[in-house]
C-alpha cells in the first residue's frame, strides 16, 4: 500500500507541476524543462525511499528487464503511476475550467512539426538516454547515493528542454496517457506513440546499459 | 530565543526576498518561484539546524498534528513567523515607497480570475502537497538528511510556478498576512481564505502521511 | 600563497562571471543573479577548502570580528580580493573594446533610482542578511558542511534578484571597486556607498548572529 | 570498453543537449548555458565513476599532464570523445532535416563579432578557469568529493552565460568539432581556434593549479 501510494504521488506529482508550468505559469522550454524535471527530483527525495521512484512506466520496464523490481511488483506500479497522472490530470481540469480556458488545453503530448517516424525517433532517443543515465546513477558498482535524484532530475529537464517543442516531451507513457484522455483529438489518436516510443527506447536502454556500462551486478 | 530568532529570520528571508522578485526584478513565474521557492532553502541551511525550519503557520501545524513539535512551542513558532513576515513587508514598503511605486504594491496574494472555490481549491490542494513532500523528506524511516532543505525549496518553487498566476501561490498564512496588512483592499479582504485553505490542506497532508505513507514512527 | 591565490581567484571568477552575465549575456535579473550568485558556489568548492572563502571583503570583516580570521591574514584577503576583482575588469575592458562597445559599460554599481539613503539601506540591509546567512551555514554548532557552499551562493543570487535594479547589488566593495575603476564617472563617486554599505551590514550581522543565533564558540 | 563507453556517452549527451537547447528550444543564454553546462554534470553523475568523466579533449590533456591520466589512456579518451561528438550531431542532424531547417543549423561555434585574436583570448582564458576549478574541485587535498560534478557543470553552465554570444562557448575541441563537420563554412575554417585555444587554456591551467595552488599531490 505504502508503494502503491508513493508511485501514484510522484507521477501525481510529475504531470501536475509539469502541466501547471505549460498552462498556468506560460512559461518558456525552461520553466517547463524546470515543471516536469524537477518534480521527478523532489519526488525521488519524498518517496523514492519507500518505492524507489520510478513514477514512469519505461522506467519501471527496463528495472523489470534487469531484475531490479519483480514483474508483479513492476505491474502494480505501472497501474499506479497511470491512476496517479489521470488524477493529476483530473485536477488539473477543475482548474482549466474555473478559468475558462479551452477545452483542449490539458498541456498533453503531440508532434504537430514532424511525421510519425521523426517523432518517434526522438522520443524513443530520449527515452533512451534518460534511462541509460538513471541505469548507471542507481547502479551499485559506480552509483551516485543521495545525488541520484538531482541527476536524474536534472536529465529529464535537459532532455525536455531538447524536445519539447518537437514532440512535447513526453518520455513517459503515463504522463501523456493523463492529458490525452481529458484532451483527446490528436493527442487521443497519437497517444500508442507515446507508450510504444519510450518503452522501446527503454529496452534499449536496459540492455545496452547492462551490457556495455555493467550496470547490473 | 535562538528559536524564535530563526523563524523571525527564515519568514523574513521568505516574504523579503520573494517580495523582492516580485516587485523590483519584475520577475517572471520562474524568477517569483526561484525568489520565494529557495529562500525556503538557504532559510533551511541557515536557521534549520536551530528551529527545525518551519517558517510557515500551516508547516507547524501538520508538525503540532504529528507530535513533532508541542503545542506550546508550535504557538510561538507560529507568532514568530508572523512577526518576521510583517517585519519584511514593512522594509519592502520603505523601499516601495522610495521608489514611488504605487502604495498597493506589496507582492499581496489575490486571485482575480477565479472563484472563491476555485482559488480554496488550489491554495489547499498545493499546501497539501507541499507538506505531504515535507513530512516524507524529514521522516525518521525514508528522510534525506541534508538535502531536505533543497527537496522542500524546489518543491515550493515548482508549486509557485503551478499556482502564482491563479492565487499568487501563498502556501502559507504569514507569506499572505505580512504583505496584506500593507497593501489593503481585496488582499486584506481576501485574507482569511490564505489562513484557512493552507491550514485545511496541512491538517490533510499531516493524516495521509502519517496513515498512507508512514511518515510518523 | 597558496591562501592569497585562491581569495584573488574566486574574487576574479565572482566579477568575471557576473560582468559577463551583465554585458555579454544581456541577462535578464535572474540570469545575472545566477552569474554573480552561483560564481560564489564554484568559488566556495574550488577554492574554499583553501582560504575559507570569503571573496568580499565584508565577508572577510565580519570574520575578523568574530575572530575566525585573524586581522593579519584577514587584510591579506581583502588585498587579494581588490586585486582580483580590478584583473577581472581589466580582462573584461579587453573584451568591452573588442566589441567596441562604449568604454562607460562596466558592469558598474550605481543607484540612479534611489536617493543615497535609501541606496545606502538596501545594501546595507541585503549585506546583513547575506551575513547572516553565511555565519549560520558555516557555524560550527549548526553548520551545514558541503552544503554550506550551495545555499552561500543561492542567497547571494536571490538577494541580487531583489535588489539588482535598485542598486546594482553589489554586497561586496571589491565587486564594486573593480568595474568602477575602469569605468569612472558616478560608479566612481558613489563607490564609497559601496563599500561603507556593505561593511556595515557585515559588522551588524558579525554581532547579530554570535549574540542571537550563537554561531561562535 | 566501459571507459570508452562512459567518454563516448558523456560527451554525446553534452553536445545532444546544448545543441538541442540551441536549435529546438530557441533559449536565451541562460537556457543554452543550461543545456551544454548541467549535461557535464549529469554525465559526471552518470559515468564519471567509470572513467573519471573527462568528456572534452583540454580536460584529458591537463589530466595527463599532471599524471592523472596516462597517455595512452588520455589518447583513446579523446578519440571516444570526439566520436561521441560526431554522432551526437549526426542525430541533430536527423532532426534538422526532418525540421526542415536550413542545413547549416547545427549549432556549431563561431566569432562572427570577434577577432581572431580577441576570440583566441575568450576561448583560451574562459577554459583556463574552467580547468582551474577543476582540477580544485577533483583535487585529493582540497577537492569535494559528490559536490565536484555539480560544481564542474555550474562552472561551464557560467562561462558559457560569459561567452555564448562571443564565440559561442566551446571551451572544448570535441564539441565544435562535431557540429562543425555537419555545417562546414566558417565554423570549420575557424575550427583550428576552437582546438587550439582550449588547449592552450588547458596546458596554462595544469601548471598553474600544480604550482600554484597544490592541487596535484
Amino acid at each position: 500500500m505504502k508503494t502503491i501510494c508513493a508511485e501514484f504521488m510522484g507521477t501525481f506529482l510529475l504531470v501536475f507541476l509539469g502541466s501547471g508550468a505549460v498552462l498556468f505559469a506560460k512559461g518558456d522550454a525552461l520553466t517547463i524543462a524546470i515543471g516536469f524535471g524537477l518534480a521527478i527530483t523532489i519526488s525521488a527525495y519524498a518517496f523514492g525511499g519507500i518505492s524507489g521512484g520510478h513514477f514512469n512506466p519505461a522506467v519501471t520496464t527496463a528495472f523489470m528487464i534487469n531484475g531490479r523490481t519483480s514483474v508483479g511488483e513492476g505491474l502494480v506500479y505501472i497501474v499506479s503511476q497511470i491512476v496517479g497522472a489521470i488524477a493529476a490530470s483530473a485536477c488539473v481540469r477543475v482548474i482549466v475550467d474555473a478559468l475558462k480556458l479551452p477545452a483542449n488545453q490539458m498541456a498533453q503530448t503531440d508532434f504537430p512539426k514532424l511525421s510519425v517516424g521523426a517523432a518517434f525517433f526522438v522520443e524513443a532517443l530520449a527515452t533512451f538516454l534518460f534511462l541509460v543515465v538513471i541505469l548507471n546513477v542507481t547502479s551499485n558498482d559506480h552509483g551516485n547515493g543521495d545525488f541520484a535524484g538531482l541527476a536524474i532530475g536534472v536529465t529529464l529537464m535537459l532532455l525536455i528542454i531538447f524536445s519539447v517543442n518537437l514532440t512535447g516531451a513526453s518520455l513517459n507513457p503515463a504522463r501523456s496517457i493523463g492529458p490525452a484522455i481529458f484532451a483527446g483529438g490528436s493527442a487521443l489518436s497519437h497517444l500508442w506513440l507515446y507508450i510504444v516510443a519510450p518503452e522501446v527506447g527503454a529496452v534499449l536502454a536496459a540492455f545496452a546499459s547492462r551490457f556495455l556500462m555493467d550496470t547490473e551486478d
